[in-house]
């Protein structure tokens, strides 16, 4: 029975990942971090999960948190999550971080796009990017993983074998994103009331999203060629859910048929990657931790499709398939 | 051409009173209120009114306003809006006021529901209550006029001329009802964020709320009977759109078809209300200033379901609807 | 290790029971009917299934379905599911029924408002009502089990304690329920188009909801008074969720608080029935087999509010429920 | 006074159609027709527009409706347009065609595309393209305009300056296209059924939407360019709203604010369309006929931005606008 902390324990995502946690048999959830003073119980910050545990959240120093865990989701914002998460380690914890402090390598690069300086950047590049399906053997037993962001997941899920079997071209490709609001968090803001976005469609922070650079890193790098994909998010008025649609040029007579090949050679053997032949929805996803994918040839394009739920693959179930392979447990547990 | 000037503009309300009076050919909008120093342009308040009307949001006094405009439409929030109007109507405005500030009749129990003082209370009542179809006499050349809460709108017009008629028992009556979001305005809250009001339904304030006192005071005044009315919103996962139905012990051996005929005798001359004998829903008056009634005897009980827009026949259309009224133009200008 | 078929695997409660039964530790999904010929995969189906069950569709005999399984739940229609279950428990299944065709005593009454003859009227009256806060002894070890109806079971959870303790009158009560549009199921209809029922908010079957003797016959038999209830169903633009708010005359003197308690003293060892102080909302309990119940009294009424997701609590999750009921097994299994 | 008729009045854009007729000054609608045989009154086809228009709708030939109008809005499918519209058009009617009918100047093309022959094709090529932005002085007077497809009018009105001025790359434009779900029609369908697609995004068709060739047409002819889009749509959980984001490789050099400027030059004295710098939202033109566009310069790439209203810019307001040029009213007449 491993011993969990959620830290952040107020936003969707940590409430997405208790329901998870609650159902896995080898965890026991023991403390609930908030930087807030009051310290509500559960049940009144997360209604849904009345009388599943009886908690309350509480204003921990990482100490106090590493006396009663073993394992700590950090779901708290960049920045302030490094800050916590090298205490933490510190204290032999093991952390798997929601946040984006340790998913990019390079400092500059992190400045660039969050606007702070990084707390702890000799740790960057040296911890793993959570995904299992690129990095499996690297997170097996690793102390620090920084859990991926959620289009990054579909994102690269989709384009990663494609590249890495060198048949679209890196060059140029087009990464039109597409997401529930879920994904903006649970603070309240005037463009996310529901009556702004209910009923709306809006693209936002083109060429500015702060998944760019993850995007390109994590493509270049796996597969060892470089990108700089165009990266177009849209706010979508739904709860959950994430569609990509990659656009980027076929290699000369590579058929929609050859790219499913590639896709479905390279998943074959995943839990959690269904190559299908037909144009998935959302739905399909939602409440589980699959990514569905799927590919066209159109014209002189490569089409890419690929949908997950920005909460569970997106998030709270990335982090318990990491969790999982961490502690060597069945990949699938508490989340099929 | 009447010179009008909207007072609070950046709320919903306003928007749709903007979009109709945009189209009244009667109207020239000559100032936009606000309490917010930095006077947006409309363009950036309102984006869908972008190249309608070139005027900038700006904080006047009344005076400033009464010498723009010969009509003031206030949409203000409640206690604020008696403070502006009283001075108004010292400086010759007429107004047509969407606070609750001159509905109710009786100081105390404003004070009670409203928990402020009322700034002016020896206006109240001596306003008339601009419900077109109950007090059309005495809205003409009227220089204040109270525009009627949303539910009360809704409620009252479905109740009143049965009341009047004796076929329900005015005790016990319950009104059930149910409305789109942005009945509860355009300031961000955590109980509006999208995520959490999407995909739910919630009751809110039973027995609390404050258009009870309001509609037990035209429907007692009104039909000369003593109501007490149970009174119980909820929220609904759309933008507009708001619904009652309404339960009252039945007059013995009353019909379905005699509720009907009774509502159809009486709104049979009135433009804006449609009696049907299908179950109406709120898609059938959206963007329209149509209230939709309709009722049934279900065992010993009416009732009676009644349709409108919140932001048109429960807010904006109304008051031009009494602006036609008032000023003698024919009731249906700009609302068609 | 149970063997499990379900009968009509195409529909939405039959997905819900599948996610909830692929979760549960003693079931094995053995069987999947349907009436249709061709036998599409689960997978073409229910897309969001894929890989998580390698089972075709299939056009069964009852003998056939005996053949293969234990326990069948029976998501027919009305009618059809009579006369397969009768031959079902012929041949020794134990049969869950998701119709209403056992869950009335009176075939004169199924008959006027099912508008069929009762195909196996000789069982009714016998068969036992799923719902294990109110019948649990009778559910443990039986053969068949009437799966009750959504609306059924939101307003009942709500009403029968209070009718059982006297503080609420029998006579008069008001059920006034709203829907998510999947309790009108998976078939395509005008009325149910997306354009249609989207950002709208309609009453239907007025007074001629076929739930309305269910609930009738439920409360008056267990409470051991005579109802006439007026049931007023609306479909609110959302996927999933039922809230019934129901209005009774409460005894004279009785609280608020007192509502609350002899609710609470009810279900204090329920697992499934949550007593609330706060006015909840479907999405508190969307997604679980949970029951969140709260009361007010406001003026002479009794305002009572429950809130279930009528896909779980209001169909496979109490089935489920009612499954373990039945062998044994802790009732909260693959439910939590 | 122009007497009007509308052909194929049940659908979404013969309703739209209607409200915005019943506001124009200068128009009669005199006949609304329907293949169907019972000939309901619009009130009962259309609730919201009781009481607006006592008229009912009848299955009448082409002669029967020459007779009665002077100008005739075509809501018909494909193939059943052309059929009519060619017998109107003998009997000196004016017509505008919602239909594909008359958009493709080549019949082999819509062939390819529609699977029928073309019923009339010697009028292919030689019908106006009612986009007023780009063929005003064409529609002026025109007995037949060929009303744009919506996703059609959204990319162009985006991409044409841009191509016209040469700044944007004719070959390997990427058209990734979301419409709200009146786009698809009235017609009760398994992936249109509300809970099919509300909280959902799907694409469809993928490089084989017959919006494809049109779009290719019109830019290619009008910008003297070859182009072949590359056109990707999806089904977004809204009634209505559309909006594309294109992607083509930039000029060396050009900034956004260049492509910006080239979009208001063009469209400075367009009433209905508003080139924006921030980025829009579908909402910003919802119930409108604007369209408003912006573009940006991210790496190698042009974002053009496009929102309308599918029911109203894609489609009845784009009619009224050409009916307007056709008679030289004032172009913004009804629209307003």
């Amino acid at each position: 029975m491993i011993r969990v902390a959620i830290l952040g324990a107020t936003g969707y995502t940590a409430r997405e990942l208790l329901e998870l946690l609650l159902r896995h048999p080898e965890v026991e959830v023991t403390a609930l971090g908030t930087r807030q003073e009051d310290g509500p119980h559960l049940a009144e910050v997360h209604p849904a999960l009345r009388s599943r545990l009886d908690l309350r959240l509480e204003n921990l120093t990482p100490a106090e948190v590493a006396q009663r865990a073993d394992c700590v989701f950090g779901c708290l914002p960049h920045g302030a999550s490094a800050e916590v998460i090298s205490d933490l380690l510190d204290n032999e914890c093991r952390v798997i971080d929601f946040s984006a402090d340790y998913r990019l390598n390079d400092p500059q690069v992190y400045q660039a796009w969050y606007q702070v300086e990084h707390p702890d950047p000799e740790r960057m590049g040296k911890t793993v990017y959570g995904l299992p399906e690129l990095y499996r053997e690297q997170i097996r037993g690793a102390q620090l993983v920084a859990n991926p962001g959620c289009y990054p997941t579909a994102a690269i899920l989709g384009l990663a074998p494609l590249l890495k079997a060198r048949v679209i071209d890196p060059q140029g490709i087009v990464i039109d994103a597409k997401s529930g609001i879920t994904g903006a968090g649970r603070s309240p803001k005037p463009n996310l009331h529901f009556p702004e976005c209910n009923e709306n469609l809006t693209p936002y922070n083109i060429g500015k999203h702060r998944h760019t650079p993850e995007i390109d890193q994590i493509l270049s790098t796996w597969a060892n060629v470089e990108t700089n994909v165009i990266f177009t998010p849209h706010l979508i008025p739904m709860d959950r859910g994430e569609l990509i649609t990659a656009y980027a040029d076929v290699k000369a007579g590579t058929t929609g048929e050859q790219l499913l090949e590639t896709l479905q050679g390279f998943y074959q053997d995943e839990p959690f990657v269904r190559v299908v032949d037909h144009l998935p929805g959302t739905k399909d996803v939602a409440h589980t931790n699959f990514c569905d994918v799927t590919a066209r040839v159109v014209g002189s394009k490569a089409v890419i499709v690929s949908v997950i739920d920005n909460l569970i693959k997106g998030a709270s179930g990335a982090a318990v398939q990491n969790f999982n392979v961490i502690y060597d447990f069945p990949e699938t547990m508490g989340l099929l």
